[in-house]
């Protein structure tokens, strides 16, 4: 069945316009405004959430043999929300009883559920913002955003390049070779489309949605059942997405076990054990470089794709808007406490300083500049509040007490009002400092004072190909230098932002016109969304006939 | 510089059109005529041919430390030729010296550079199939087509997908957000393709040229400099193609150390070295599965794509033209002595017997028409050493004589009166006989008695998920069997043809309409040419810089 193909149809054709120009598109309103969303979607997303708190979470027909979750909201209270949790055996057993019906239905059906899902998890948008918000502690629109149209977005980019790639060749044609003045050979060819098998999608802490979708939307969209393994501290975002899924899939007349979700708890992690299942041929990660490591040497039999750690840098060479330099900067360091995986570390700065609008600045009057922008932008404590939201991990916080210690405190990070929260830590440290050479998540910069722009270009592409990197922004006003940086940057596969002042961030990546990581230094291997990131996953096996010519 | 791009620019877009149809299309005849390819050309091969031997072999500013090679040809003599050789050190350092230059050329300017290469390989066909038939063992007409137009033909494919790929996106974009009565952000984007790295062919003694082109191609096109591993009984057709595409890159201003070629010698080998290269980014393999599964296991930096073994099947389940069907399968095993990684090993009879046009025959009857069917192929002297050539790999004849020994012989294989060779040996073996589940390189047919056609798709399909293969063959009556057969096969990975009994084998693969394997089983993880086996050879690059609206 076909309908919510025909019914998304004008949204998929115009994705696929967008992707093929790359300017600026979304289907998914990113204000949280009721006038956009219904008079009372912001009530009723908060009902919605408040009904889900301290209950079992119903997600019909799934497997369950007990109930798990625990999650607690980093600005205070538990969730209270179990649930169905079921043995990784019994998980893969679900997803392959859903294989075949899945890899049977027409592409128009596939896509056509994943579109319908995406328009429902649209529609839920101010739900997924609260559950997003208290799983990840990103504040309330930031969540919105990054939680809902901006990760239904990238759904939608890896569905339109997978129907890209799905029909891009006739599924049926007519060989016909001459054979000189006899009849010629005729064959007519046929092929199916293979799915690779069972995907895993392995959630994070942080960016739930919006760093799962991808992967879940490209390996169902191309016919392969999808285990959602959501991070125990962010499993709601996720789960409700299942639920979403599931009952689309159901009135496709498809298996709703072709979307399951794989919950575990603390100490008792599943991850390993689905990663490394034979039947499991895809894997979606994002996480840390060190349990990426651990899926690439022992999930082999799956293709893996990434998205792991990085340093991310800016140079600062010169500006003539130091103030809209040092407001653009600050922002992208306070923004979500620096825990977003395209948030800047490292700041490299000359050590005799730079040429702006206000003169020939010194190393130390740059970082009083951007010291000053950050206390401007977090003065106003409910801005602050709304910036930097709260932190997802505690770990993050004793991190930054650790760092403290280290290097010269240029300005220290305080906890907010609301939450378990810590403002950016500035630090100055030498250019051979180790900590300036492994990423340090979560709220510090570290300004580096380098030798010359030059010096702090070639250090930041060398960091970026050795440790990985995501963004790369530089401050300049010399073209000749600027063109050299482009060429240096896209050596080491960064992303490179020039002189950022207004309201656009390095933090930022837009689905349909940016490719999210690059696939060619450390931070990942995968790049939302390229044709490597969907051509993998399904596979075209052909049959042919003689036909009388 | 783009003239080669501008002179070739209609045979890339015939390319392009025919990936995108499928139907047959070549623009190089495969027919060694001297109508097509000039008069003298058969002479003017010849000579050349004969020009190289017992000679070094002309690489002009190849590194070079030593000379080695130690080529001799199937039908008799040894070829004499010595190349130069280096280590994989300096190899490698040469490769990477070319990188920068490479990576830097215009898309255009890489593709002009193929074609051209390819245009000239067209033009030295008559040579490149001496070269091939005194290494592989082809006769010369399979020498020709195989070593030339062929192999030409995929070398082509790949450098039209890899246009298509390199530019499907725009090279820059603007990026225009509305902000609401505000005046809207607007970015500028550019996108640099940025290489994966060197990449290493890794070829092959049967198919030195056809196995290599789509990698090297692949490869070199994307910007990645490529160094060419032949296999040591199979240098010849690899170092002339290897010298003509310096030559071209020269003329092209291109430095001509992106193509180089690897040559050791048995019990120095160097593939090892050069593919545990940490500056080795892209692999492509074509041979055992015992050494592609050493690559996975070592070469853990690189993407690998690989062909490696299998065991193709023929399921006999009834045929309405049994002679065609005879002639047609024993063509098929008779080919190049069944060393075609696509030729088939396994023949699934029910051990009731089929329907045929003479009535019901039983499992022996079947057998004595496959049998009398080669016997009358090969009657002919001459026909047959132009069907089966020569074997290329000494080990084949005394796999050949060890199998004598083993099942029940229903034809016996025998020497030709030139060169090593041998007829395909036809044994009858149980179902459940291990000799049946794995690959017998070589002329060699297993005739399986099974309890039904369902069982015996069943087992071919089965084998095929387990082992691997890259073709298989139905000869079916019933539609509705048909029908789950070709979800059977298409289920394994394995490409099926139907009732083929004309000029048409299962054997043969057409570039630009079949996939050659599918990637979807242990047979190979690449298709030949699919956008999975070019889209990982390169990435985007971002710089984004803010335009005032």
């Amino acid at each position: 069945m076909t309908a919510f193909f025909d019914r998304h149809r004008p949204m998929l054709d115009a994705a696929v316009a967008a992707i093929e120009t790359r300017g600026f598109w979304s289907p998914f309103p990113e204000v949280p405004s009721g006038k956009v969303y219904g008079e009372t979607a912001r009530d009723d997303g908060q009902a919605a959430y408040d009904a889900l708190l301290n209950q079992p979470f119903a997600l019909p027909g799934h497997p369950e043999s007990q109930r798990l979750g625990a999650e607690t909201s980093p600005f205070g209270p538990a969730l209270g929300v179990t649930y169905p949790a079921a043995s990784p055996a019994v998980l893969i057993a679900a997803a392959q009883a859903a294989a075949p019906a899945l890899a049977a239905a027409r592409v128009e059906s596939r896509i056509g559920v994943c579109l319908e899902i995406l328009a429902r998890l649209n529609r839920n948008s101010f739900l997924l913002a609260h559950a997003t918000q208290h799983t990840t502690g990103q504040a309330f629109a930031m969540a919105f955003q990054a939680g809902g149209p901006h990760a239904q977005d990238r759904g939608l980019e890896a569905v339109a390049l997978a129907w890209q790639e799905m029909t891009r060749f006739p599924a049926a044609a007519l060989w016909e070779k001459p054979q000189g003045k006899a009849a010629p050979l005729v064959l007519e060819k046929h092929w199916t489309l293979v799915p690779a098998g069972i995907a895993l999608t392995i959630g994070c802490n942080t960016f739930p949605t919006w760093n799962s979708y991808p992967g879940l939307f490209a390996s169902l969209a191309t016919g392969n059942p999808v285990i959602v393994k959501p991070h125990p501290a962010a499993i709601l975002p996720l789960a409700l997405t299942v639920r979403i899924a599931r009952e689309v899939l159901a009135e496709a007349g498809l298996p709703a076990d072709a979307v399951l979700l794989a919950v575990d708890a603390p100490g008792a992690e599943v991850t390993k054990a689905l990663a490394t299942d034979p039947a499991v041929r895809l894997i979606d990660y994002t996480g840390s470089g060190a349990f990426g490591g651990w899926l690439r040497d022992h999930a082999r039999q799956a293709h893996l794709f990434t998205e792991e750690a990085g340093v991310n840098s800016v140079v600062i060479a010169a500006t003539p808007d130091l103030e809209g330099m040092c407001a653009n900067l600050a922002f992208s360091l306070a923004l979500y406490s620096g825990q977003m995986c395209t948030a800047p570390q490292n700041i490299y700065i000359p050590r005799d300083g730079i040429e702006t609008d206000q003169g020939h600045l010194g190393f130390d009057a740059v970082a009083a500049a951007l010291t000053a922008a950050l206390d401007g932008l977090l003065a106003d404590p409910a801005r602050a509040a709304g910036v930097c939201g709260a932190i997802a991990n505690p770990a993050t916080l004793d991190r930054i007490a650790a760092l403290r210690g280290t290097g010269r405190v240029l300005r220290d990070s305080a906890p907010l009002a609301e939450g378990r929260s810590a403002t950016p830590l500035l630090l100055a440290v030498s250019a051979d400092d180790p900590l300036a050479e492994a990423e340090c998540f979560g709220p510090v910069a570290l300004l580096v004072a380098v030798d010359s722009a030059e010096d702090g270009i070639a250090r930041a592409a060398a960091l970026a190909r050795q440790k990985g990197a995501i963004t790369a922004a530089l401050y300049d006003t010399d073209e000749a230098r600027i063109t050299r940086a482009i060429a240096a940057f896209a050596g080491a596969g960064v992303n490179l932002s020039i002189n950022l002042t207004g309201n656009i961030f390095v933090n930022q990546s837009a689905a349909f016109s940016d490719f999210h990581v690059t696939g060619a230094n450390p931070a990942g291997n995968a790049s939302l969304t390229d044709p490597a990131f969907i051509a993998p996953r399904f596979r075209r096996a052909m049959w042919r006939r003689q036909r009388a010519a």
